[in-house]
């Protein structure tokens, strides 16, 4: 196996699951692994975890570390890029400034490259899915939180310290409610499925009227966005209104991106994008009313193509990409 | 004068003053005018005086059209940079798909370019002010309205349509009131100069008491956000209280701004920042507040260098790059 085509193995380490994948210099997945997180043990347990999944795919796919063109990980929170460390990560409990690079890197004896998950989505599809034809697009991941990537003239911006595209944590209700990051009012607090979750469930838990009562066998707390999202298709108006309240908000935030980047695509992905045109069609007719006319004429806001693996093949050409400048 | 020594003649076109200079090389103005743009007698008068102020700079100078790099108007406003058309701007009323570029090439039989006025300004003061030592910063000026540029790796980033930048219409408050843009709870609604005598006008006319009612002479539609900052300056609670709101929101703005970004530095420009500290140090606190660390700590917010000549130092720079590629 050649040097210039040597797999990259990319990680994708969320606060619910870790996926491992042997990727191909063509962006293709040779071997796959998913794990839960378990993220509430702490980062060693994780750690050791996601470094016995990396041995398993090598042993499954029979090829060396040495055979690697390096690793790949992609983490939710706040990377310090330059010196690899996991800053804070609201997902990944306990994690303050965890130096998983070198961690990792002392392990295996191969190049680690860690990337924030939302950033490594967004490469992924720019490279291989929805944002393939154009330049200048911004990912949104609306799932558990939101993330955000983006990319301009073809290439993931960072910003100075590899942490910029924290779109989620964008305030646009001044007072509105707290969010896990701490600041209030934020879009992830207002339009990710923990918000839609939460708003559910506490109005049925008030004794609101809903199928989702049924639904959940009164186990409110079971309740979830995806459910949410299952009952507004079947018409319940409490959930419809819960979705079409996040459908808002998500058209707000999108309505300021498109006014601050003017951006050709915005690539939505995440559970929530499962909705489909149910939570994304109000959305863009917010930014149609809200933004100015001719970038929001030029938008085209898109569901992603990658799924759940645009993480690990994000990571993977991202460490391509690194190692053939 | 050997082509590449050429001055370039920059006009700053906004809603209240037009500024013409003759720029050099070094980003030195040679020659300048200001006049009065009187907006409301619509584009062609407005477009007229342009041509009369560059008309007279060159005679001033006493150089022909022919010796020109090139010209470049700044102009308030959302641009088609393409197409070379004002589109739509807030503050030059009847202004719709105005072919200025045309217009003004027409009558001079030289090359001439357009940018938005923000987008200009933050040009000017990464090439020769306050960014001169940063790759990534966020400009923005606080003045009748709030606009933005953003430089990206040492580079102008003006989106798809050349119209990105405009952070003074990000929603920061979803049913805050309505903005020059019609959009809702717009940054520009709650934290410009418009918005801070707007807010000090209504405030007086419903009979709280102040020191404004006094400086005012009782006409109170004479109150501008400068007169409250020297009101505020000078401990007039009512005036401290609404330069403290303004800063606040400003200071949401700019975490958003950093938590997006990551950017080295945010420069400020525009009337509203003279008021120095007493504006920008609380809104630096809501940034440390409200952002994640990494970034928060990161950037720096300092006070614009170039004043009401950032505007045509930046225009002239866009010539001089453009026409160097």
């Amino acid at each position: 196996m050649s040097r210039n085509k040597s797999p990259v193995l990319a990680v994708d380490l969320g606060g619910t699951k870790i996926v491992a994948a042997l990727v191909s210099a063509q962006g293709d997945i040779i071997q796959r692994e998913y794990r839960l997180s378990l993220a509430k043990e702490g980062p060693e347990p994780v750690i050791n975890r996601l470094l016995a999944m990396i041995g398993c795919i090598l042993d499954k796919a029979k090829i060396k570390i040495s055979q690697l063109m390096g690793v790949g990980i992609a983490t939710a929170g706040i990377l310090d890029a330059r010196r690899g460390l996991v800053t804070a990560s609201p997902n990944l409990p306990g994690w303050h400034d965890i130096p998983l690079r070198d961690i990792v890197k002392s392990k295996l004896g191969v190049s680690v490259y860690l990337i924030n998950d939302a950033s490594a989505a967004a490469l992924g599809e720019h490279r291989y899915g929805a944002g393939r034809d154009v330049d200048n697009l911004i990912y949104l991941t609306v799932s558990t939180g939101i993330g955000g990537g983006i990319i301009i003239g073809g290439e993931l911006y960072s910003g100075v310290d590899g942490c910029a595209g924290e779109i989620g944590h964008m305030t646009i209700e001044t007072d509105g409610p707290q969010c896990s990051c701490s600041n209030f009012g934020c879009l992830e607090a207002l339009a990710s499925g923990t918000a839609v979750a939460n708003e559910a469930i506490s109005r049925v838990s008030r004794g609101e009227k809903s199928s989702l009562t049924e639904i959940s066998g009164g186990r409110f707390e079971n309740i979830t966005a995806e459910i949410v999202g299952v009952a507004a298709w079947d018409g319940d108006p409490m959930a419809c209104e819960i979705v079409a309240k996040a459908a808002n908000y998500l058209g707000i935030g999108m309505a300021n991106l498109v006014n601050i980047f003017n951006p050709e695509k915005i690539v939505i992905g995440g559970g929530m994008a499962h909705m489909g045109d149910m939570l994304l069609e109000p959305a863009r007719r917010v930014v149609r009313e809200r933004a100015f006319q001719l970038p929001a004429g030029r938008v085209n806001i898109v569901p992603a193509q990658l799924g759940d693996d645009a993480g690990v093949i994000g990571a993977a050409a991202f460490v391509f990409e690194k190692q053939s400048c």
